[in-house]
């Protein structure tokens, strides 16, 4: 069973991003020929979801070497078009904050782009094209593992938690912790999920809920602050959140309100699983202090779409996402295997074995 | 500085709501001449809060009382218009099962028509509205003495989180949690609110922001979930919410969200205070477990007034109320003082010495 909608498409010279700020309303792909169009995508969320985000920005340097070959100006110089190259990467950069997959992404691509022999725009673009399509391939391939390796942590009958989207809208495809459900249910488990509906953006009750009808994964959405009254009074058997960054010490950066619930699961003895591939994990940021919480607009809260929930003018804070001290995290599903505390160990000698 | 608004009014021969569903988009007022059309619309959300739903539920047993009296099939038959009065209390107390104030106030009600003589429609309507205009009074009074009792709780400088709306909306006037606020808002204390917006119907975002503007209080709307975030980064001094029910033992039923505020409260050693009108006190309920959670309709979480947020046939769970356990809670404000654990005795001896 796959999804009949993909997050993100290469269309031989264009980006197409299934625009998410209107699903499931209005299934809408949007087509987009450079690399300022993508980060403005990025940034408004048409595409979200921290695996999205990367490869959505690897094929953006691909669009961005695709218009350098087409002026023909960076032909015989190979320097200026890197310095062209890096400066659509810090342009994409800005874009979003928080996760390191795009940095990741960005960062992979311009080594490739600095591999490349003879430097010239069209020999770059393929080279990117080629480093955007196994990065695309290796999404899918990492979130199958992910759900491999995540499986086991999941019961047969179980009450599961998800925070946000994770599933195969917020990655190329299949997901991160959604696919460690959706492994569960592939393999003949039981499993029932509280949808956390995940203010402001909705992502659980728009997508997740979405995703996990076409899955035929049985599903309940709550209200965000519902969850420790389910844990009390139903009972959830674990929690599985994706994430944006793992720190060094495995601080986790996530949507806001994966805090709040890895407190609720600790006061109520739950599980708190947090799925990573091993591109969010970065090591060279120490702890969750040291992560920027992009801070979103007012009319996040204000507005859903099309509708309005509250006056404009009521003065806002709207945190994106929030740190989960390593404390509160039971263990991190990675594609190469589960990572269980003490993190700071246990995340080096795993991104060691690379 | 009062609000320029009133939740509920007496005019002569109708009760005046002022329709909170629409706040603070639109002001519109609905005038009830029967007890069925209150029963509805506290059942709708018109009139919501615990003290303003008891007094609500008074005005309707007055018109009980006066369509009675208009009948003329009454006049002679004391025992049958007490029938009549019980069967009306019947049907107004099942409009909102959790809050006790209902209760309360019915019981309250029809022991006042009890002790009428002679038991005529008209005496007994005349009697009724005496009691109603009286607890209607009360309210007010017993909210300003819990702002006097709990202002020392709050520090100057304070950086408070507040879950609803529990100000003069929620009340006859003034406000339990929000009066605690105001009052040292009123004393020249200075402090900051944050305001959960509460889903699903952003009591918080809507009608407590509302309020707070026009009382000139500083106060930041965040989502429900970014509230353990804030207490991590910001800081907060302390969390104060109203309730709906308070048990024997000390276990308090309020808006959904309240337990999850209460467990990140105590993970951060933040202050848990609950303001709570004696009205809303009930020792036959032993604990929170005894206490009926009100489930209301999905359409709460997938529409707001007229805008649509999620497909309207999401699976959806939508419990108004939950229950904090005792342990979480640090002091329970009422008029009469401030009531510290353990609750199962403090409580007793409070009740006691009515």
């Amino acid at each position: 069973m796959t999804l009949a909608y993909r997050s993100l498409e290469w269309r031989g010279s264009v980006l197409r991003l299934l625009d998410q700020r209107w699903l499931p309303d209005r299934i809408e792909y949007i087509d987009l020929a450079d690399e300022r169009a993508v980060a403005d995508a990025i940034r408004e969320m048409v595409v979200r979801g921290a695996p999205a985000i990367g490869v959505s920005a690897a094929y953006a340097l691909v669009l961005a070497a695709l218009r350098a070959a087409d002026g023909g100006r960076f032909e015989a110089d190979g320097d200026a078009l890197l310095a062209h190259l890096d400066a659509a990467a810090a342009h994409l950069l800005q874009a979003r904050p928080t996760a390191v997959n795009l940095r990741w992404s960005l960062q992979r691509m311009m080594r490739r782009a600095r591999m490349t022999h003879p430097r010239t725009p069209g020999a770059v673009a393929a080279d990117l094209l080629d480093e955007a399509n196994r990065m695309r391939d290796e999404d899918v391939a990492v979130n199958r593992a992910i759900g491999q390796q995540g499986v086991a942590l999941v019961p047969d009958g179980a009450r599961i938690i998800h925070h946000c989207n994770t599933g195969a809208l917020g990655t190329v495809d299949y997901g991160t912790a959604l696919g460690i459900i959706r492994t569960a249910h592939e393999r003949g488990k039981s499993v029932h999920v509280f949808v956390d509906e995940t203010r402001p953006r909705l992502q659980g009750a728009r997508l997740t809920a979405w995703e996990l009808r076409q899955l035929g994964v049985a599903h309940t959405v709550i209200v965000d602050s519902a969850a420790a009254h389910i844990m009390r009074t139903v009972g959830v058997d674990l929690c599985v959140v994706g994430c944006d960054r793992v720190a060094a010490n495995g601080d986790v950066a996530n949507k806001i309100g994966t805090y709040a619930l890895a407190i609720a699961a600790r006061a109520h003895g739950v599980p708190f699983y947090v799925a990573a591939p091993t591109s969010t994990i970065d090591l060279e940021t120490p702890t969750g202090d040291a992560v920027d919480i992009e801070e979103r607009p007012a009319s996040e809260l204000t507005q859903v779409g099309d509708a309005r929930l509250m006056p404009d003018d009521v003065p806002i804070r709207n945190p994106a996402f929030d740190i989960t001290p390593a404390e509160y995290i039971t263990a991190i599903v990675t594609e190469r295997g589960v990572v269980w505390p003490p993190f700071q160990e246990s995340l080096a000698r795993l991104m060691g074995d690379n």
